[in-house]
């Protein structure tokens, strides 16, 4: 079965909201069976959410709608699918019951507007909205499912989750796609293509192969297409095992799991505490390890030092080393790592100091230079990398880097 | 002059990567008055590529289309245009030279599948890649323009803007969209909605009001419509103005400046320093205010104080404090702040401390419970705020609130 979505809103397209809906959704799909075909986004306007949602009912058995469901002027969705079913709205006294408790829980005051978002087509099916005030609506035709929803992401999701895909599984005979995500970080993506290229040759022509890169990252998508979910998993089970002995190194996790989460995860398995100490990542990194729920179970804390005297009154780095040496250097890297573990009394300690940019940059030191350093009982020792001119790039891969070489003195 | 984005890649329909390139295109072709009618995201298949350009031809005059052009297998958009447009692959020596540089430089090996990037079709104009191994191109046909970019986001914003949107200013005569977007926080999407109906109603019929909700934000984008630059400016700021005059206080700037970036200007004017105490944040805020570039000016640095020790060892929060009250107490706010303030010698500094959730909720103190202080020479006061269930959410939510406390104490 095949399903297209259309996002609706001029801020999509003007770039002013990403759309994030739409690749939630597609992820969430695919791992039903259903192959989301194309995503649209079109404009707020009556004409063009009618010539997307024809165009769509072309291709497509399954048609999901995003947007335009809020109380405000520009939001016209309902209206539309109420005129293209040739139905009326009508006032539905228990979605309005239920969208003043709401108001009243979250303290907020009730208005007209928010009155009309009871009124709903009955030519349609409801589907309730329980955590917000824009309800669902799925209309039928010539065997289709039309279905629209709110934007407000945290509504969609949890809509989705608990009426549309329980519904699309039930209504619909839906093969299987299953999708398996080896992560890898360490080489770049050419690179790591040839390395793997005869393993790629040899793949069974159902199972479909893609590289998505990300700053330090490369993701090898394997997608398996038929109609027996057992022999597609083991298929898909053998290929992993093949790549795995090709590049143990290189593999960190699988299926969109973050380095974080693994590094967190070897840390709790291990019964071990880490703390932080960020000069160029500036709080990234203990943003990305406390990112994930539980994580005071290893996590004891960490310092910024932006400046000198940071580094010095929190971390203890000697004022001598940073006149000799500079910020940026293998010495403070290791005095931060070593002063934030016995400060905090952890069994291990990360540290980066680096030249994020724009500005900064030495000639002996350009931007993209940076120090990590890892302290643990036995010592500290430290790694030099050259990163690019991105600021925002520079901290991101520099955490990630970090998270790995913490994760290779897990392993 | 209307534009039509297509974004080609099996990543993004199953939702593994974004279209963050899509939304940044849309926002820089508006602002040279191109207006993006649709954004359509299909697979890498040959098939599927052709129809979506053949669909857009028939109702724009700019075609863009980004990915696919990779040297791994999957790639296919190259292929597909050469066919569509009748033409043949044509080796180009200077091309191949040039990634090779790039392969040198960057010190990474060079192979077979690189060397493929220097074949391009014969009827295309090449676009340059300074900073990539992927060439765009450039096809005519019907008096419309089809061009092809790689998806790789920093490659691609920099053909954009080096190379495409001057050649789009220059051969197409482009109408006028002015955007001009208020940020406001502190007051809810319909609450907002009431306050400002009479304004809204008293717009003139070609400026368009847009309610784009984030955590804690509420963006009113206003858009105007015309031919002459100049009035569409002075209407605009002139809207603007009415609505300053309605809800001064919750306006925090305009066009998607960020908070972060607000209340660091507000310091650099003011020669203020700032630190940082961080629990339920875990350093999110301390990474908003870095990834300002020139923040070093302002911000010493920080703490993320997830444990108690961390919080008495850093900080200097009493125990007694702790165990009386709790981490999430008025006074333990209070004393985080006072303490990295002193240690750091700053002028201002802030503290969060909260249950992000999902775990560690008390019946006192349900998950969203959550502190914030700012301290500075005068003392320090904190304020309680309740967020929601969801971790990711409550994080983001506090993290604006506690800059929107420092923002209006600054102000």
């Amino acid at each position: 079965m095949k399903a297209e979505i259309i996002s609706i809103g001029d801020e999509l397209l003007i770039g002013q909201v990403v759309n994030t809906n739409a690749s939630w959704m597609g992820t969430e799909l695919n791992l039903i069976g259903v192959e989301v075909r194309q995503i649209s986004v079109v404009s707020d306007t009556d004409e063009e959410i009618q010539r997307a949602i024809e165009e769509a009912m072309k291709h497509a058995g399954i048609i999901l709608i995003t947007g335009g469901l809020g109380p405000t002027k520009d939001d016209i969705t309902k209206k539309t699918l109420t005129r293209m079913f040739d139905g009326k709205l009508f006032f539905h006294q228990d979605i309005y019951e239920h969208i003043q408790i709401l108001f009243r829980v979250k303290g907020l005051p009730f208005n007209e507007l928010n009155k009309a978002q009871a009124e709903l087509p009955d030519i349609c099916e409801i589907i309730p909205n329980e955590i917000g005030t824009a309800s669902g609506m799925l209309f039928r035709k010539d065997g289709k499912i039309i279905i629209a929803m709110p934007g407000v992401p945290f509504e969609m999701k949890h809509m989705m989750q608990n009426h549309v895909l329980p519904l699309l599984k039930k209504e619909f005979h839906l093969p299987f796609i299953i999708h398996r995500t080896i992560m890898t970080t360490g080489m770049v993506e050419s690179e790591l293509a040839e390395k793997i290229e005869s393993w790629e040759d040899s793949l069974p022509s159902h199972i479909h192969l893609a590289y998505l890169p990300r700053p330090g990252i490369v993701r090898l998508r394997l997608s398996a297409y038929g109609e027996n979910r057992e022999l597609l998993e083991e298929q898909i089970a053998h290929e992993t095992a093949r790549l795995n002995q090709l590049i143990p190194e290189l593999i960190y996790g699988y299926d969109d799991v973050l380095l974080e989460e693994v590094v967190g995860n070897l840390l709790k398995q291990k019964k071990k505490t880490i703390a932080t100490a960020e000069s160029c990542t500036g709080g990234f990194i203990s943003h990305l390890l406390t990112s994930i729920p539980g994580s005071s179970e290893y996590y004891t804390g960490g310092v910024v030092a932006y400046a000198y005297e940071a580094k010095e009154e929190l971390l203890g780095v000697k004022h001598s080393s940073l006149v000799q040496h500079g910020a940026v250097s293998e010495c403070v890297a290791k005095e931060m790592a070593e002063g934030v573990r016995k400060r905090l009394g952890t069994d291990y300690a990360i540290a980066v100091t680096g030249i994020a940019g724009p500005g900064g940059g030495l000639p002996n030191k350009p931007v993209g230079t940076t120090w990590i350093a890892i302290a643990s009982a036995e010592g500290s020792k430290a790694k030099l990398f050259r990163f690019g001119n991105d600021r925002a790039r520079n901290i991101r891969r520099a955490a990630t880097a970090t998270l790995n070489m913490l994760r290779l003195e897990l392993i």
